[in-house]
């Protein structure tokens, strides 16, 4: 029998978040791989085994995934968020790549998931509202002036920015220097959001202006989505006194 | 009773891509305001009242959703895909500043939902597996020549590119405009794909390169998303035989 690989996300922790397509390619899965925490998520059952493995050997993780597939498994790759969205989705079509022979007539497949910038942005409000983008401050695999480069690119345009992978072990200096570069380009006025661990119990949302963000960058963890807003991106009170973070959809003149 | 307003997005067509958070609140709900076609996949159950409009008056929509949560109702506004993403959380947070004496007390909540780019690209592979950005085509809202420099600077910075509302009946050129602009920036080897529809039965996705894109614009409507592809966007060939678009997250050289 062919095995069949499919690249699922989870979306933030909360169950409440998976989809049912996401559900139902777990029930049929005879193989769990992924990252240790995100496997935790998924109930136990009989006949499903699990391959945990530690957050950095990506690429590792999509050949054994694929090998597993190869001797006709059903292997779920486990993400969390959306696996296509610096998950791990793309390191399994870098695997696929390599077109070994172990991994003859395996089907590969993807099941998307809600990722942390729109969990993020559902609990603020809409500051996603207008135009957006999502760049990744790791520079284990981009050289760090790219990260500056698009970073100030994407400012000037005056698109909202989510930061993910904004702090590491590794890493711990990345972000405070993305704010800073924001702090010259963008006014004071310029809010920005650190959403942590959205979904889950130990979830955090803080919204600040701009030069606040930068002296609070070390307060930033791995569960940090960070949201630099537009020049538009505003807070309003709600009707029940509620704060909601939002960036109209209208930009500058009446067209 | 106090009302409530919750803005609901159910992601591409198909209900496998609901979330469970979606549903409670649907179920939840007293009445439902939102554009006729989206609303017509909710089943209908006792209770549940409709309110359905038409495609170009948000915020008009966004106040009668207000309106009637102010009389005590649980109201759900109906979204495709995200709510925040292009769709009608931001609205509802403009009419809400407006803060009329018959919206007292209402609270406001958003729910998350598969936008129609990470749906698009889990069909595809996994074109968004590096830094990207969306973009809304519609000059509704914006000035067009917004809508240019915002795109020529994330194509020069060699994001991949999601380009929503691309085409309606009353902006038939702007879709052609944008790749137009593409072209003279990406080489002749960029790739593109056209998703409409997907998750629902006339699904059609098509990849190509940028210069038969610009030949292909007439074809997209405004079920369509358009994702162009960063330079190292490529296709591999799945050990099934089976094509996939992907982006790898590696950027240049080694860091």
């Amino acid at each position: 029998m062919t095995g069949t690989l499919t690249v699922i996300g989870l979306g933030p922790g909360d169950p409440r978040y998976w989809t049912p397509a996401a559900t139902a390619a777990l029930a049929a899965a005879s193989d769990l791989v992924g990252y240790g925490p995100y496997l935790d998520r998924v109930p136990h059952r009989a006949g499903l085994t699990r391959h945990p493995s530690d957050n950095r050997v990506e690429l590792d993780r999509a050949r054994h995934a694929l090998d597993l597939a190869g001797t006709g498994r059903r292997v779920a790759v486990v993400s969390g968020g959306d696996p296509g969205v610096f998950a791990m989705a793309a390191a399994v079509f870098e695997a696929l790549e390599e077109a070994r022979p172990g991994w003859q007539g395996v089907g590969v497949s993807v099941e998307p998931g809600i990722t942390a910038m729109l969990a993020a942005a559902a609990r603020l409000g809409a500051p996603l509202g207008a135009d957006f983008c999502a760049l990744s401050l790791s520079d284990n695999l981009k050289p760090w002036d790219v990260v500056m480069s698009r970073l100030r690119a994407v400012l000037a345009a005056d698109l909202v920015v989510a930061l993910y992978n904004p702090v590491s072990r590794a890493r711990p200096w990345q972000l405070g220097a993305a704010l800073a570069l924001a702090a010259e380009i963008k006014s004071e006025e310029t809010l920005v959001a650190f959403a942590r661990a959205v979904g889950r119990p130990d979830e955090g949302v803080t919204v600040m202006t701009l030069p606040e963000a930068v002296d609070r960058a070390p307060s930033a963890d791995m569960a940090t989505l960070v949201l630099v807003g537009a020049t538009t991106t505003r807070l309003v009170t709600g009707a029940d006194g509620a704060s909601h973070l939002y960036t109209p959809r209208r930009v500058g003149r009446q067209p």
